[in-house]
């Protein structure tokens, strides 16, 4: 079978949108059809995204239904709160992903807590390592990417939850991540010089949006009334998420018992690697790669199992698992296009 | 009254010895005696610390205890284990300011089981904020000064702890750090090219030597048998920690409370700085000073009291606490000699 | 003598004020007064220079001649084009130090060339270690200091022009640089994101407003008819420049020679150090001190004298430099409140 | 055709090595045979290059003729001195590509000169860009991969040269570098402590061995009695060059006649990229890729040209350069399995 899709990309200008490119440049499916973009519409993309050089002379079009119009797939990368105006304009044989927050929550009350704006429904979940979930993203027309701190968390914890050998109650995540995150807002405290030979908290005490997300994903894995003290960490590199994710390991429960678990469930997920004993996850293994690096630890003194997830925050963690899912959904081998080796150092 | 005290640095050529020389060239009643160390001894200080111009020409001697008698103050910067035969030797009427963690833990058991050798005893914990550690200190001829990680869990933590706000079971402390506090071994893991552009965690699952030194100033703040599940990340940058601490909060407590407590306890602090609220502590602000920076927050769905604290590992979490301690010991003003403005950014 | 000044800050907000301040809180003839800027007026300086605990809770007044007369030293930094106007309402017996651009250059054309404005003027500059300078700086009430790239520049080169050793025709300078000097402008590419991991040329090809600069104080050095190319280059770093410094070498002049003249100009210099043989210049070990470090090599083959030198440029580069020259002209030591030792690592 | 190529390589377990299997995992043609190395033989390779997930499990052999024979491409990439003794033993007909730089001067007096050793010869030289240089490429069973430093500074001027445009005499180049060029050694210098927050200067004065690599290159683009002066230049960023090259413009010669030049020379070149106007090269933008970006400007004032570029040390530099070669040499598209997008931000 030879199949040639064509896939646009709206909100092209912006980090999750050039990611979107490099990856589907390398994809062999795929033929990159709309660029699409709020106030970068009209100039070349080489403006905006320096790096992508086969793609340099292309003209940015804006964002509307007319652009993405006849593509098999559409790709969006826009800012919270537009994706969903954009998906309902566009045909339902379409395959929509949205690296967005919009339809990831099934919860409206949730949504509306934490995002302070009525909720636009919720599409399939797009982390195919999630029970099931394989199985609901075949042949989905509509995908919603998750946030790349829940995707670090749940598949650092799924595992222990999963087999119950953990208390959900009582997890703590604290994960240090490079700022490429945020965007290309133009914020004070995103500046370079803020930023460099410096580490900062922020979001901390539960207020961060990606909270609900990861109990949400806890509740799926099996977990009983999951709470979460989340506290996301700026560090000083362009990309990457290190994932420190603790929680209260029931009795009994050995080392030997949490590798056991571990290897049950991902030693056939393609993109899920559990180290071998004695080494730890760094980001730059997973540099550039879809790929989410693991490492646990028992600490009996504490009573708590210790899990460290490695992700590159805009590959694995947004544009790659994108992709990832785009392969599912339409019956490609899910690892078409998709590299687990990082660019390290 | 004007006093000039002659003060020896041993172990001058590392990084906790440079940044002890760093300060003690601003100290306004300190005259820098003997630099001593081992591999460098006979070379020119440049050639170790270029950046300490003033003492560019100063031949580093042995470490011996000819070359460290004779001085009003010895400083030790030595790798664990050295510093009980050099301190042994000297006057006791010389103070022994020790940065190695020989004489930091009380109990012999705790000693043996983290650092594999004999216990040496302890000193006096040169933590001044610790409740009733000033009155201990002051006079004192032996100091030994807190590590890193146990300065900033302690201090971001202790007013929790000391009103009872939280339980000390339980305590979670991810710390994102600068590798220059594991010195200048050459280690594959601290190459600059695997550094740069990555977090990693390592000594994870309560294996960290700090890990009994939290414990045991969780307990002189008042916790009944606590717990600590200790994770250090390395992150991008020289110099720093951040330390986001974490405890499950008693029922009823809330901001406001909290707030209280750690200005009640912090707000006469010279070297404590708790931030407005609004304000997470980054590391650069603390950078080369003698200060910690904190903020708290409570996390009411997890049930938990967030406190997160900056330092630099080489000032407040080493050198800097050094010459408070000094300045204690010998009844100066506590703060001569040390800033709390940060080299930022 | 006791002397205090009470001291005023325009720009107390931006990255150059920032240090002005952090500098002044260690000067022992200095009380810190009005702390002035533009739209931070009216908040609590903390907001803008959290790591200034000194002066968290002193509100930012408006710019204006009211709020800054009755001081005896006023120090600009403020964006370009705005010192006049504030400088000229001021009391022609304060001293006021300007470490913008406005009054840096002598030549109205080359001024109007690469400002695009009318000629301000132009005050005493602000390097002392110029021949002849420090007379015109003791007792000067109007300075215009430097700015980091010239002083980085003409520190490297000045003996060798001064001695004759090089053509000044055909210098080159590449000089790399973290992103602080730019301020705290919010554009694109000084986003964490874009400089992390990443090094970048700018101001490429002879446009950079620092060359004319350059050009006017090799001029002043002895050279004939100067020449310069010039380019920045972005390095991953918050402070600091590098800069590589090239110039044609007279015929049968040695490294001996070379060296020579460096130890005749800069060896009475309190913040000149020329490296011993065999040490070349880390930015490092000047950070946050009023410190310059060179060294000197001869590519015979070449026909090229090589000077590097390192400087942090919001300390020596800006901010050191304005307190070295207050220093001198109110006839206090000129190493009054300035350190030379960096903080490193 | 379908072409199955087994690939072994020798020096795997460094940084180089690293990057070639990286790439070769991703080329469609080859199959990965043996991985030898000297003291991690033994080793399974996931201890030295934990980012390579699908090779974890693979063992490091020996460095041996053993177990090196019966490839079709063997990859060297030793320390320099070691090359020659395996190549002699491989198989005449078996493509040997090597990384270091036994075979890249074809001047005996001058590998002398700056390797201190006995000249063991010079191979077809690896950089097909030069004039000519991919007919001596093709079919040949032994190529010399050009050092990163000359690569950039030789794709920044070639057009320059050769067209005639510059004298190059007197050519200067400075380049930001980071460290993994200098690979795994445990030297001081390389720590991360040391490289972070700084930038250093290197080998300067004509010293760096990578000078007469330059001027061989310069003289096969047509230059008469080149010199250079280069400055390396350590930064903190784990990998990328910035070279920033500068040589005497000829009289009349305007930016359009430059970019003419530049444009004729590399608009059919698929790895090397002039920028648009206005645009200048970063290493994020070809971080990963086998890619060159270079910008020109004319410094009328000063008379020079000045390129810049932009490569990532690793990729273009050293092991996508390598496996440009092959496909050069085995007769294979230019571009298999190279990707030119980089891994930015």
């Amino acid at each position: 079978m030879h199949m040639t899709l064509r896939v646009a990309v709206a909100g092209a200008t912006g980090y999750a949108g050039g990611e979107l490119l490099r990856l589907l440049l390398g994809h062999p499916a795929v033929e990159i059809g709309a660029l699409t973009a709020g106030s970068s519409a009209g100039r070349p993309l080489a403006e905006s995204q320096p790096h992508l050089v086969p793609l340099a002379d292309r003209t940015v079009l804006e964002t509307t239904t007319e652009n993405l119009a006849d593509h098999d797939v559409v790709f969006l990368a826009l800012p919270h709160g537009a994706s969903a105006a954009v998906a309902e304009a566009l045909d339902p044989e379409t395959l929509v992903v949205d690296c967005g927050a919009d339809f990831r929550l099934t919860d409206p009350a949730a949504w509306e807590k934490f995002y302070g704006s009525p909720h636009a429904g919720s599409w399939p979940y797009g982390l195919p390592e999630l029970p099931g979930q394989r199985e609901t993203l075949a042949g989905a027309r509509r995908v919603a990417v998750p946030g790349c701190y829940p995707t670090s968390a749940t598949l650092a914890l799924l595992p222990a939850i999963h087999h119950g050998l953990t208390d959900a109650r009582d997890t703590v995540v604290v994960a240090a991540s490079g700022p490429s995150g945020a965007g290309k807002s133009l914020k004070p405290h995103l500046l370079g010089a803020e930023l460099m030979g410096s580490a900062s908290a922020y979001g901390v005490g539960g207020t961060h949006r990606h909270v609900p997300e990861m109990l949400q994903n806890f509740d799926v894995c099996g977990a009983d009334d999951p709470t979460v003290s989340f506290t996301p960490v700026l560090v000083p590199m362009s990309r990457g998420i290190l994932a420190t994710c603790t929680a209260p390991l029931h009795g009994g429960v050995d080392l030997d018992a949490v590798r056991a678990a571990y290897h049950a469930d991902y030693d056939d997920e393609p993109f899920v690697h559990l180290l071998a004993p004695g080494h730890w996850p760094q980001t730059q293994s997973v540099l550039g790669a879809n790929a989410v690096h693991l490492q646990v630890a028992v600490d009996e003194a504490a009573g708590r199992l210790v899990a460290v997830a490695a992700l590159d925050n805009l590959t694995k963690g947004t544009a790659g698992g994108a992709v990832q899912c785009m392969n599912l959904a339409l019956g490609l081998p899910e690892t078409t296009g998709l590299s687990t080796a990082g660019v390290a150092p």
